[in-house]
């Protein structure tokens, strides 16, 4: 199934993806896509309706980020192999683990503000995994059963902040924006091989980002067990896995985005993204 | 005004504390301790209520977080000038900001986690700024207009996690129970001066911590202005703003944590905590 978010910013509702690609009405089932909504018994509810009795959404609304609550939002840094060989950096032996504030979270076609004072403002498309139940000291075995699905994420990076503001990485993960999340989930019954996955970015249709998730580092069992260690996932939660090579920082010389550039990016199955830079906002 | 939510995790309900020090059912004038209630007016609205018309809460229930929802815990580190010297660091120039995940909140007297595989579980008592309203932006001037008040918060902290696992700190910072705030959040008008209040942290009746917050490097309206650029901070929102000396890592050899040892811990005008050590809960 895709589920989806549509409608105005903060007022969003829930909706499913039909077979014709027209997106149905689901408040009638679930209030929002989040919380025991993304459970395994909360996805067999969805999947026993069928799509064809909801109500068709006419136009083409807004769409909002795929998930309506979180508690949080990992990211892995370094976790593709031939992205860790263009930053220069050594393939990491463990997991990175950074974090975006919640703030960030924004629609998948949603502008992207550049804030004050950004001169590297970066770009990264990533696999992002969708927990559905809570996870605490889970096996890599036991891992997927702790997952929703998948969906597409940015994860918009500003590289001065991130890396000369002194400290942790989230000063440069966390402006509103910074987190485009869409245009649906997919669950995972619909995606045969998450590792496996071509995935691709493009700033003023010219490519920048070409890769797979076939070459990260942590596959996605792995990153939700060994997060699940160090704290508890709650439904909703999501997971960035990680960007592959070609991002604005690792061009030669560097090159960042500026107010009215456009982004586009893909994953195979996933959907598409597209947003337009602005000056930020008050 | 004390403002307080008591009862079982996560069925809590909002209070207040009368002038005799006896806990009053806030429940029919306020939902929670959270969002919207934390603005001026919404503190306003409290503030025009007399507690003694408000039910008596009978007996010693237990006490939760003092805050009911947020969007983000964000953490200064080594933001005491004393601290930083026992920790051989630099002192920095601009606030070093981490983060702790929501799944670490907890009442001021809960127990605290050992995690499976902790050496190196230590204390950290602090000044916790909790804030009122939207602020994106702000100015020094304007910062304490965002700030609805203050309140203690332990940052639980596991040096090895933290420091030893790769990447940033949030990984030894975020285990459930790393994070009791309360006992309960102080308006911020019933603070004469935030950056003139004495801390201590004892273990197992032990003095171990002993500060003021007089040798803040940020103080609360640089911090609260500063994090505002990076991101928005939003009502409910706490900012732990840093620990004074006699952190477990700081002794010479360090100490720390074992099952069974209790923490003691407590700010100035802002109420007391005490937490004993357990193992790790699935």
């Amino acid at each position: 199934m895709k589920l989806l978010r549509y409608g105005p910013a903060g007022r969003e509702k829930p909706g499913i993806m039909d077979a014709n690609g027209q997106i149905r009405d689901l408040s009638g089932v679930v209030a929002d896509i989040s919380g025991d909504v993304l459970s395994p018994a909360g996805l067999e509810r969805i999947a026993g309706t069928d799509p064809e009795s909801l109500p068709v959404v006419d136009g083409k609304p807004r769409l909002g980020p795929c998930v309506g609550a979180m508690q949080k939002i990992l990211c892995i840094g370094l976790n593709y192999s031939d992205h860790a060989a263009e930053t220069g950096a050594t393939p990491p032996t463990e997991p990175i683990v950074f974090t975006k504030q919640l703030n960030a979270l924004c629609g998948p076609n949603d502008d992207v503000e550049k804030p004050r004072g950004s001169q590297a403002l970066d770009w990264e498309v990533e696999l992002a995994v969708i927990i559905g139940s809570r996870a605490k000291y889970v096996s890599e075995a036991d891992a997927m059963d702790h997952v929703a699905g998948f969906a597409v994420m940015n994860d918009v990076s500003e590289r001065d902040f991130q890396t000369q503001r002194q400290g942790q990485w989230t000063k440069g993960k966390s402006h509103d924006t910074f987190g485009p999340l869409g245009p649906w989930l997919v669950t995972k019954d619909e995606v045969a091989d998450p590792h496996a996955l071509g995935m691709w970015l493009d700033v003023n249709g010219e490519r920048r980002q070409t890769g797979n998730t076939s070459t990260l580092i942590f596959d996605v069992p792995h990153v939700v067990s060994y997060l699940s260690q160090f704290m508890t996932l709650m439904p909703g939660d999501v997971i960035s896995t990680g960007t592959p090579p070609g991002v604005g920082m690792g061009m030669k010389p560097p090159r960042y985005l500026n107010v009215g550039d456009v982004m586009t990016l893909g994953i195979d199955g996933l959907g598409e993204q597209r947003q337009t830079v602005v000056e930020a906002r008050a």
